[in-house]
């Protein structure tokens, strides 16, 4: 749900204009998302006076916050280091590491340099997790409360909190001395408590957290698992670091969810639109190479039959077709397997009824598609035996392709291997070999008729 | 995370022991997804057992509605409809329509007739809703508030909630008489207000809502964006029908986010797993016929170079690893693309860098592909202008498949279609094609030398 145009030419006016009353009230009204996606379609001077306004009235933090990749970079850039490291003591740690990313090394240690020590240890805390682990995903900025508070106590403290903060709180982490997380109390029983009820009566006990140095994605399966909304890190003396939730997980588990699509091609999870030609190149050419290697496979396989191609030319010209059609259906039945791997649990006896389908579904797609081939190379070289060779070849080759790409998938996972890793190179590898070989093969032994 | 293998043992034991008390004592600590996960993993016999004692213990509900689709129907079908219309009516009528829709018909009509009309007519409710529409996804057990209440009140109407219920609160709904969404209050607020402060003081006015039959996709993308936990769903007079959850739309954006992925190959969001051999078939038929036809087009590209083809019979052998590799690189540079359109916002001007970048990275590994295929041509044919002539195609048909790769989804956005629906298809078509062309093209000039 994009801001109304209408709202962007109404900015826009009040910006030429210099109305900044005007667009103050404007832009009070905005959540950050919304404002964000107004700076995103703004020309880079209308930009400027934007987020200089933000600045005035506190809400840069949030909305720079939610720029594109690009925007934010090219928004940092025109910002200055004492501009910025006020902006950042806004946002909390977790997005401040995530801003300060994006600048150049220098420019983010000077920075860093003007903030407070302990706010800046902070950040540089979260900038020492490696990149896909829970830790850099974490909000340092949350609120503890004591085991032996009581509720009163805790909703004072509360109090205070939102003096200065927005973020709503949907749980209390309730800390023992050592600050071990003992256990967590819901806002709403906080309502329900009497006032000299203690934290320690109305706590969860064990509450799931994760591990400051384990996998994100991990972490996001568990809090959907759960259906938590945010759930506690924790060190490995279990005591409390800091809070991620679910938005940033909804991220997480996006990427994730797409990335096993994508790696069916052995497109790297790291390949993206603005990563370098360099980082892509070298991500991609291990790819290629093994791409290549079947490619090889392939050609030698059409090499052993050049006497008969040579015979029979149009052999070479139906080639493209058994090939085409075997790799889709075979990169399909994939696609389906992988996709039923990513989002759901199978089981065996459900895996071993997907791989019949899948065969019975290309069988029948490989009859139709063979029917069809037949009849137009009948039509086109009025040759019946073609015809019946070509369909042959079609059939077989589609209710391999159906077999290969559904059991591919479960026997990388069997060998521990990612499912999705270039299970479509090994796909289309099958499909093109041993359609080559038994088009060219069968046509071999029938050459005297064709 | 699933659940420790000595979890599972350990239930087992106690279930051929028929500990029932010490097994009630252990299920009672896990969560439901963790029972599930359980119940998944044990045979027909133990599962009935199990779903037995969760019934007694009042767990049934929550446990069924998490387990994996076809074990879902499977433990449905064990149980009777007496006990299945108790059941329901523990957990929501949006579960209970989740559970009910893995029934045959007939038996789905007789259990609703076992439940009380107003609970029938509810879960009835959200199967007219279409299945992608936010109604479909709703919750219709949740709290009212009056804007009239106090505070105090509100606390009051929350307890005796919590007496049958235990999903927690994190916003309050507040309407009007009229069952008008007046607007929302966060928990933590009525935590800090005094008792005797109405809800209309503490009220956020102009909740982000969504209509009960607008896209459940639109409806998850806007509470990612603007980081909800939960969301009104209402009707066209505003008024509140029923909330939808976070939880929901993770599995919502997940399967979207792969969706995106798999339509490359032109396979269908609905064809799934479990669809039947039948649908499954009506829905690639017209992905096949249309691949054949486009396999057609490059047959009879290479049609065309038959006299070539027969003169140097090598080109046949060559010609799967130019259109291999053309092929691989456009589905690469296309999955970059299309992650890209599908997570994050794409400008003009990042459109523009990425394709140049796609071209760029394409061209490198055309160069690369190119010599070392050369070289073996050169090797294994003995033959430099064959290498010569494999060389430039490769080179050009990789170029090619890096710009037709990377621009299709731009153009199929720019036409208003699904960026991401059947790219795959049209690049191959594009690579294999003029792959042939480039490469049997060439090799026709230069015949006389090969």
């Amino acid at each position: 749900m994009p801001v109304q145009s209408a709202t962007l030419d109404f900015v826009r006016r009040l910006l030429h204009r210099e109305a900044i009353g005007s667009l103050k009230k404007v832009l009070a009204k905005l959540q950050p998302a919304d404002v964000s996606d107004l700076i995103t379609r703004c020309t880079p001077g209308e930009r400027h006076l934007l987020i200089t306004l933000l600045y005035v009235t506190r809400q840069a933090g949030p909305v720079l916050a939610e720029l594109p990749d690009e925007t934010m970079r090219q928004t940092l850039e025109g910002l200055s280091n004492d501009v910025l490291s006020r902006v950042l003591q806004e946002v909390g740690a977790d997005d401040s590491a995530l801003l300060l990313q994006r600048l150049p090394k220098e420019r983010c240690a000077e920075i860093l340099e003007k903030l407070p020590p302990a706010y800046a240890d902070k950040i540089e805390e979260i900038f020492r997790y490696p990149p896909d682990s829970a830790g850099a995903y974490m909000n340092t900025l949350f609120l503890q409360f004591h085991y032996r508070m009581t509720a009163r106590e805790a909703v004072d403290r509360m109090r205070a909190w939102f003096d200065t903060h927005q973020e709503p709180i949907y749980t209390l982490y309730v800390l023992e001395e050592t600050q071990r997380l003992m256990g967590t109390v819901a806002v709403h029983k906080l309502v329900l408590a009497q006032p000299e009820t203690m934290l320690s009566e109305l706590i969860d006990p064990d509450p799931v957290c994760v591990n400051d140095y384990s996998s994100v994605r991990d972490a996001a399966e568990t809090m959907v698992k759960y259906d938590y909304v945010s759930m506690p890190v924790v060190d490995d003396q279990f005591r409390l670091l800091g809070i991620i939730t679910v938005d940033d997980m909804v991220d997480v588990m996006m990427e994730s969810a797409a990335a096993d699509a994508f790696q069916i091609h052995g497109v790297a999870d790291e390949d993206r639109l603005e990563t370098p030609v360099g980082t892509s190149l070298r991500l991609r050419l291990p790819w290629m190479l093994l791409n290549l290697m079947t490619a090889f496979i392939a050609s030698s396989i059409v090499g052993l039959f050049e006497a008969s191609i040579q015979q029979v030319v149009a052999l070479a010209t139906f080639m493209p077709i058994v090939a085409g059609l075997g790799g889709n259906t075979g990169t399909q039945s994939l696609a389906v397997i992988i996709r039923a791997l990513a989002l759901d649990d199978v089981d065996a006896a459900a895996a071993r009824r997907g791989i019949v389908k899948q065969v019975l579904v290309s069988l029948m797609l490989g009859l139709a598609a063979g029917l069809i081939t037949a009849l137009i190379a009948l039509l086109w070289r009025g040759n019946p035996m073609l015809g019946l060779v070509i369909f042959a070849a079609m059939v077989l080759n589609m209710l391999l392709a159906g077999f290969v790409g559904s059991a591919v998938p479960f026997l990388l996972k069997r060998l521990r291997q990612d499912p999705a890793v270039g299970g479509g190179v090994l796909v289309t590898a099958c499909t093109d070999s041993l359609g080559f070989l038994g088009f060219l093969g069968i046509s071999t032994i029938f050459l005297a008729y064709l």
